[in-house]
This record gives C-alpha cells, sequence and structure tokens, in this order.
C-alpha cells in the first residue's frame, strides 16, 4: 500500500505505479522572504519552487560546484553586447574572481569594453523616446542606439585614434594572442575584460572578430595583419581535450556558443557541468536557443551531467548569479 | 560651442544638434557587486544601466513610488498559475504588507492557493524527464504536470471535499464576495491569499472564474449557483472611477491585465504607475504583451505616466521586487 | 550488420544500437517550388522538413484528419483580438465550411466581430509612427490602437447605440444563449463570427465574457442582467463527455485554451486530435505556452492522440490552415 | 467639419485633432480565401490586415521591389541552420533566380550544404521522443539531433574524406575564395548552395567560418591554412561601398546581420530596403533581435528605407516568400 504524506495532517493513498517516481518526488517550498534574507538563502530556497526560478537557482548551484571542482575548465561563451548595460564590471569580476578559465566572445563585446577602458561611456538613451526624439535625430547626432544605450560615433573616433598606434607585433599571430597584447596596452586600473583576462593569462577567443567595429579599424589602419583563426579553433581543441573535466556556461548562444560546443564534441570529455542564461527558445532550430539536453546526443554535454537553462536577459541574471558565488565563497 | 565631458580626461566636441537630447542624456553606470551589496542598492544601481536589468529597477522605483502615495489604488492584475511555482507567500505578503489594494486573478491562482491552504502541497517534477518518466506515465500515476511542477489528483479530491461542505450564503451573490466569504472558511495560519485579501478586505476578482477546477466543483455540488459576474464587472469600474490616482501592476497578461485595464478606460484618471512583468511580446497583436505605450492612446495609462514593462519570468522578478520594497520600507 | 542506405550511391554502416529507433527514421526532404505548386502541395512537401515548417503542416494534416472523421467533436479555442488583425472572414469560413463545432472564445473577438458586423472598420495603423504621430497624438484622436491596427472610440458608440437597443429575452440566460441571440440580430451578409454561428447553430463559450467592451455596454445599459457562466461550465463538460471523439484546435492560449482542456480533463474522451498555434512557450510555466504533450498527465489530451504545436503569429498560420483545408476538400 | 467615412451606410463625425493622420488611415481589409485564391492574391490581401501576416505581406513586397531595381545590391544574412530543416533547395533557387548578390552566412549551413551536396541527407527524428528514444540513446547511436532533425556522426566522416583529399590553392586565399574553390569541387546537380553561388558568381562570406564543422575538418586535414578574413571583411565594405542602392535580407541575425550592418554604417548609402525574418525580439538588446529602425540611428539603414521586419520562424516565411517572387516575376 502506497501511503503518502504530503503534510501534516493531510495523508493519503496515493496511486502510484511507478515506486521510482514517488522517490523521488520532493514538494514545491513556498519562498518566504523575511528582513534576514539574504541573496544565498533566497537562492537556495528557490532551488525548491519551479519555472525559471528554480533554474536561476539551479544555475547558481552548478556554477558553485563548477568553481569548487577543482578539476574542472570553465569555459564561458558571452554573445551579445553586455558591456553598454552596464555589465563590465560584473564580467571583470568573474575573471577576477577564478569564476572564467576560457573566455570565448562577441567583437563587440571587446569593442565596447575597449570604449570603457579608454575612458568614452555609453549613455541611457530611454528618455530619447518621451522626449520625441527618434531614429533620424540619433542619426543626425551621431549618436548609435543600441535598444535603451547610445554610443557616441565619437567613441569610434577614440578607438582609432588606439589601434592607429598599436604596434602589431605579428601580422599572423592569432586572434587570442591580439587580444593578450591588446589587453596589455589598457590601464591596469579600467575594469576592463581585455585587461584583466591578459593579466590573468585567460584566453580570449572570438572566433568572429571581423565581425565587430574593432577589427575595422584594425583593417583600416593595419592592411598587412591576417590574424590567424585557424590556429586558435585548433587551440580551443586543445584545451577541450587536455581538460580533466570541462564546465560551460553560455550567456546568450551566438558563435560563442557553438564553438565551445564543437570543441567538446569530439573531446573524450563532454561537459559535466552546462548552464546557459537565453531568451532563445528551442522550437526555430537555431543552435542559441537549443536545449542543454540535445547536446548530450552530440556528445558536447554528458548525460550525467548537472545542467541547467534559464530563460532571463542576461543583465537580470548575471548579477545574481555573480552576487551568490561572492556571497557563497565568503561563507566557505 | 557643444563641450561635452564624457568622462574625467575625455572631453570631445559632440555634433550634437538636438540640445534637448544633449541635457537629458546620462552616463551608463558599470554595476559593482561589493561585500556590502544589498538588494536595494543593487537595483539602485541597476537603475543606471540597460535592457531589462534597468526595467525591472524602474519597475521596483515604480512599485515603490505608488506604496508611497497615500492617493494611489494599487491593482494588481495577477495571471498564470504562480502559486505551484512557489509563490504563494510572496503574494501573501504583497498583501499583507499593503502592496496591493484590488487583486484580479485567474481561477488557476485560486484553486492552487486553496490547495495549499487546505495543507496539500505540489511537487518538484523536474527529474521526472531524468528519470526516464513520461507524461504516459504521469497520466498513469494521476500527476498532473505543470512544465516541472506536480499536482496530484488528489488534491482534488481535498478541493471537492472542502467545496461539498460549503454553505455558500447566496446563489447570486457576486464572484468577489463569494471569494471573501471562501476566505473566510480558511485557516487563518495559512498565509494564503484568500484568506489575508478576506482579512484585510482587499476585493478579489476574478472575471473567467469559471474556467477553473475550483468552479467546476462549486457546480458540480452546488447546481443552483449563478455567481454574478455583471456586478463585479461594474462594481470594478466604479473602484476604478472613484481612485483619485491609480496604479497599475501586471504579472503575465491575459484576463486580468485586460480587466483592469478596461475599468480604466472611462474613467476620468487613467493609471498614473504602470507596470508589467510578462514574456509576452507586442509583435503578434495581443494584449498580454502590448506595451503600456499602447495603453496610453486607449486613456488607460496616462500620458505621464510613469511605466516599465520587464520581460522576465515572474518567477525571477516578483520575490526580487518583493525584497527590494521590504528593504525600502526599512530604510524609512 | 546494419546497413543502411541514405541515398544513392552513399551506402554505409551505421552504429544503430537501436533497432526500433532506425526504422522509423526518414529523410528530410529538400523542398522544391516550381511553377505548378500548389497550397497542398506545398503543405504535403514541408510535412517531411524539420522546424516549425514540418509543425505547421503537421497541424494541416491533423485538421483535416479531423474535419474527415464523422465522429469528432472539433473544439476550436479562440483567444487573443483577431478580428481587428483583417481574420474576420477567415474565421467565418472556418465555421460555414463546418471546420468547428464548438467555439471558445475571448469578449474581444465578439466585441470586434460586432462592430464590423455593424459597419464600422479597423483602421491600419502601421504608419502612425512614421508619421511622428505618438500614443498621446492617438489619444486626443480617439483612436485606440492594437498593435499597428486601430480603433476609433466612435466604434463603441456605435456598439453602445445597438446594445441599448436589444430586447435580452432573459436576464438569467446562459452566455451562450445570450451569444446566439445576439447573433441573430445581425445582418445576415455580414460575414460576422457570432451571425454564422448563430445560423449553423454553433454553441459560442466566453467565460470571460465580462472583460470585454460589449459587456460593458451590456452592463451599463441593462442592469438587471446576471448571464449564466456556471451553466455555461457544465453545458461545456456535457459536450466533452457526450462526444465520441475529440478534437482541439487552440489559436493562442489563455482561457479558451484552459476551458477546453479543464472539460475534456474529467471526460472518458480525451482529445484524440491536438493543434495549437502559438508565441507562448512553455518555459515560463503558464498554461497558454504549454506544451501539448504536458496535457496528456492530466488526460486532456489522449496519449495515443496525434499532436502538433506551431510557434507561428496566427495571422499567418491561420489563412494558410483554411486554404490547405479548402483546397483539399476540393480535390476528394 | 471633418466627415469620415468608414463604410458604407456609416458616417461620423471623427474628432482629428490632426489632419495628416487621418490622410494616412486605411481600412483593414477583412481576408477572403475563394477557390481562385493564389499567393500573389493572398500576400497582396494581406497587405492590408495587420500584425505579422501583414509585415510578411510588407516583406514580400519590398523584396519584390528589390529584384526589380536594377540599381540595388541583395545583401543576404543567413543565419541558424536552415539546410538541415529542408530549405537548401529554396535558398539555391533564391539565388539561381538573381534574388541574392551577395551571402553571408554561418558555418554551420555550408558544412550542412555540402554533407547534401556529397550525397548525404539530415533525418526527420520527430517521432524518436514518441518511441522512447531519449538524447543518451541518440548519442549511443551516434546522431546528432538539431531539435526534430536528426544527423548521423558518419556525415562527418564523409565530410573528412572530401575535405582532406582538397589540394586548396592558397594557404591565405581568402574564406570567400576558399567557399568559391569549394562549391566549383562540388557536383553542378547538387542544388547546392556553394555551389550555384561559384558557378553564377555570387560572393558567400563567413566572417565565423572556424566556427563550424566544415572548417575544424579542414584545421586537422591542412594545419597551414590561414584563410584570411581581413580581407575579406575590406572587400565586403568595398562592396557595400561601391552599391549605388543597397538593399539587406536578414534570415535570423547573428553574425550575418551584425556583417552586413557593419559594412553599410560607413558608407555613403545605407539600406534603401530592409528585411528581417526572426523569432528575435529587441527587448534583451541584442542585435539578433534588434529593430531595422534602431539601425536608422547608425545610418545602417537610411531614414526613408523601406522595410519589415518579420517575427516568423524562417522555414515558415522563406518558403512563402520565395513562391511570391516567382510568381510574381511570372506575371511580369
Amino acid at each position: 500500500m502506497n501511503l503518502w504524506i504530503l503534510s501534516e495532517g493531510v495523508n493519503y493513498e496515493l496511486k502510484m505505479t511507478h515506486k521510482d517516481l514517488k522517490e523521488n518526488l520532493k514538494e514545491v517550498h513556498q519562498l518566504k522572504i523575511t528582513n534576514e534574507t539574504n541573496i544565498v538563502e533566497l537562492i537556495d530556497s528557490l532551488k525548491n519552487s519551479g519555472f525559471n526560478a528554480k533554474r536561476l537557482a539551479l544555475a547558481c548551484e552548478i556554477y558553485n560546484e563548477m568553481v569548487n571542482d577543482k578539476d574542472c575548465i570553465k569555459f564561458f561563451g558571452l554573445a551579445g553586447a553586455l558591456v553598454p548595460a552596464g555589465m563590465q564590471k560584473i564580467l571583470h569580476d568573474f575573471i577576477k574572481e577564478g569564476y572564467i578559465d576560457v573566455l570565448v566572445t562577441t567583437g563587440a563585446n571587446l569593442t565596447h569594453d575597449l570604449a570603457e577602458a579608454l575612458g568614452y561611456h555609453h549613455l541611457q538613451g530611454d528618455q530619447i523616446d518621451a522626449k520625441g526624439f527618434n531614429d533620424s535625430d540619433l542619426y543626425k547626432s551621431e549618436m548609435n542606439r543600441i535598444y535603451d544605450v547610445l554610443m557616441p560615433n565619437k567613441v569610434y573616433e577614440g578607438i582609432e585614434d588606439f589601434v592607429s598606434n598599436l604596434k602589431i607585433p605579428d601580422n599572423e599571430m592569432t586572434v587570442s594572442s591580439f587580444l593578450q597584447f591588446l589587453g596589455n596596452q589598457l590601464p591596469n586600473n579600467s575594469e576592463s575584460i581585455l585587461n584583466i583576462c591578459a593579466k590573468k593569462d585567460i584566453p580570449i577567443f572570438c572566433p568572429a572578430f571581423t565581425d565587430s567595429g574593432l577589427a575595422l579599424q584594425i583593417g583600416f589602419n593595419h592592411q598587412q595583419v591576417n590574424l590567424n583563426h585557424f590556429k586558435d579553433m585548433l587551440k580551443m581543441v586543445d584545451l577541450a581535450w587536455d581538460a580533466k573535466k570541462a564546465g560551460v556556461c553560455f550567456i546568450g548562444g551566438g558563435v560563442p556558443k557553438n564553438y565551445i560546443m564543437q570543441s567538446l564534441q569530439f573531446c573524450p570529455t563532454s561537459a559535466s557541468y552546462a548552464i546557459q542564461i537565453t531568451m532563445d527558445r528551442p522550437e526555430s532550430g537555431g543552435l542559441s536557443g537549443a536545449t542543454l539536453k540535445e547536446a548530450i546526443s552530440w556528445g558536447k554535454v554528458n548525460e550525467k551531467a548537472k545542467y541547467s537553462t534559464v530563460i532571463s536577459d542576461a543583465t537580470v541574471a548575471l548579477p545574481l548569479i555573480f552576487w551568490f558565488l561572492k556571497e557563497s565563497k565568503k561563507k566557505n
């Protein structure tokens, strides 16, 4: 007889044909926020809830495990352009705290990181519309819009000045070596992603580097440059091959996700930990929205891996994950 | 001459044909999380970022203003089924703390709230798939799935027991009066939404009440019942009409959003504050994803209103908003 | 030995541990559009493709099977407001051609259907923004915006004139009876949904009827009205109970989807055919985006049912499905 | 006096403070599908509807104008992996019919195109789940899943055989030259994208080429290769610079969209025609979902451009657009 106590005072027999099913079920906890709530408690509590709150809590827990697993190489795929939205220092601190071992990102993030490192700033643009300005007005004012953020054209001029004066050591160096060289040219107090990666010897891969404002300036000013993308591709496979254990965290999908995934595909070690924070969904078949479960079929993610996909804007989830990791560390 | 200091040491002339544009621009702040970060600081900092992080921060700020505005009637539209995902106590505490004056919700939320109040629980179901069970197995085990949460069929039996014993005072009472009567039958220690609303005399409107498991049990067991929906509709219009000032917060869209909006449409006071937390988008024309700006054309939202739409799962945003409001209150 | 011919000239041994898997695999056909392509061929071809094209083709095929299955009662859940987007005659013709047996819809669709039936029109509004008008301008011009469609406030006055003159036969009639009465008042040449349903004796259920401009006008002008929602709820369960076989098609989610689903849940016959056209997704736990597979756990959809979810704007998918059904019929 | 005839018999005075607004408004047409409906009529009719149906119709119309504008260079950005979903021949025919002048795409599309050209096929995988197989089973069977499509690992072996035997003419040739070389190695009867582009001298740019299975095989087998990405970037800017007029069509976003956009940004001619078919949305700030209006601020799209964004799975929209273009051509 299957008698199942669902809560104090409410016992009843459950028609439970599958014994295993029964044994794996836990109650949903109704979350309570009190005067003493802190980020670690909040996330721990959400772990026993449902929907994306639970997925976010699981992502935090999995990331924390990755960080504490000495054997795990943490691959971090960063799509989009998060620096314009104020995430530069969070990303800088992910690297500084040792939460990232290999960074794969877009040229956009590097271009905007460079702009901030050189002393330029992005501007808040959400009042534009309310004030009666439209995109034609912005064009005339040489203000480039990224949803609710603006980047003045002047920033490109600053980047061009900087880039044109670079003494590139080797026209055929790999993209990742070039990015390390670049990071070392930046002021050490800048909280720049490029700079902290250079200082900590964290490789940055940027497979679509020529798809960026930064690469355009390099191309315009250093016409002999032919940075090597293929050596980076093979180096990346080597990093995946040599990893005792692999963990992946994808912020958005795009090229960074695929590049990490393809490196793991042919390796003995598929990912043991996998996190993805995205607004993309699987139904239209693109890799950006593909489930982490699908990656098991490819051998990119291990069938025994711990994984969690959170459907969330990265600007909301990233600070929370970082805050959780930092506070969890403090407690240990 | 337009000289614009973007940051220390980087001065340059900006081709800014629109003086007003220039004067309204603020820098994006790069967020920093430290050992001293608390929820109020985090949100305040995100207010100067971009994308949904900024929208969430604005939503928190606007909600806080609503709470502190004595003249403002706070209409809260709650779609979906958030109790199964662990949000019952958060919602209970929104009401307890005085953050909601009028609640419009779905029958689903009320049904699940009643289940928890009667001592039943929802179950975490995210391991189902990993253990090799599918929806046919769940059906045989009489487990109803709501994404990653399960509700045993037995819960319906408990609700039926409870409902069949109700002495409904008036077959033609309004739905909102019935819900108040119902709330008063529930144990006071239950942290139930129905119960706290009854105790605090907060009206609950449920325009699609017969679209719920709870209403089905009422219909099966009390065949003479014809709860009045029209009087509620007019009462709701009266509440909107009488409000000195109106504020709205929509969790998801659906009927709760439209019902609040239609009440405001014909009133002298359209909403002065408006928040919506949703995963729906405007492009396919449904009201659930419609922008708050569109509501200005209808006279539902005031053209001078403060408003913010956050594209986020409510299970992530709601606890953060509540936490922010609670901590902000403590500081005052 | 597993020798598998993937295409002419390319034979190879497939490491296929699961015999069943192998036997169920068909090649993806690369679609070809020629001078002779018609809608039936296009859809048939897409049935062997992937992603949402395939889902749409399956939805067409399943709907066609429903139509040809004499035992099947076809429940049609219509959310949103599709009449403003030009879908009134398509929906009218779905009913006229016998593709719908029971309609469950929103008050919005009925309100807009009534407006068109009375000779009013919705207006194309996509040039508004380009011409420099915003929602405040629209408000001043008494133009209500629905994404890129406008409805002049004047329409409400026309509806009020019509409604105030209605001689409602019974203040406590069911909503569905009232809607039949209403349909019969409309001109027979109107291609109105209300009118064709009345003429063909197709019941219309509208569980959230008081959440509509139409109901507001009824409430304002006929204060004694208390249309019965509970009897409709039970009548709907009876319809589901009495169906030899059931098929469901959901355009969007919301109340119409849930109302049909809850009626099927407690019946001996769960749905044998199920289609849903939606932009909503499952990850945030709402019923609107819930998979049809999930509905199997509830006993709403049969575990042997044929089902397909298409992630598509209904304004794109609906005309294609109708066109396919109509042309398929012609061929038989 | 503003008297506005909305339809026969219904005249009324419109409170229309903005004369321009009034003059720009047209009625929404209620679509009718008859026995004589063809794709051109359907699309023409949808042009006067609303929501995404209208956007799709506008996209068709704009594409047709581009095709008929002799001065217009048509840039086509193709993200994702559409060949596995059966779109290879549609894309092939877009090129064959002269609808594309410059193609920018992902390595994924090229890898899958090559596979099909070599005689391999993708497999329909939507029955996998229903048959009780999961991603671990697929992994053991060496079947890689792309949502509901499968690609056997064996395909990689075929690609490797082919690639290892290539005599690459120049290790430092540009990616686009290499892709032209590659296309010329493929059978002319293959309906391959690579082959038709080579034959018609349509350049293919692939900025993230090393993010692909094809590039991995090249890297593994031809270790001296350092295909030049920078020359392609500059060549692309030249193409944009030299265009009398530019038109863009984006299928999905990602690198292809950004690469075309960055090339137009610094040119005298921004895009005069712009179409985007995507499931991505603007609210989380990524370029993939960014509106075409935003691109005006960057000078990527002309403020007088005709543009349309369709929120749709490309597998649904692409065949319809192609069908429309082909039938429209026939009529001329």
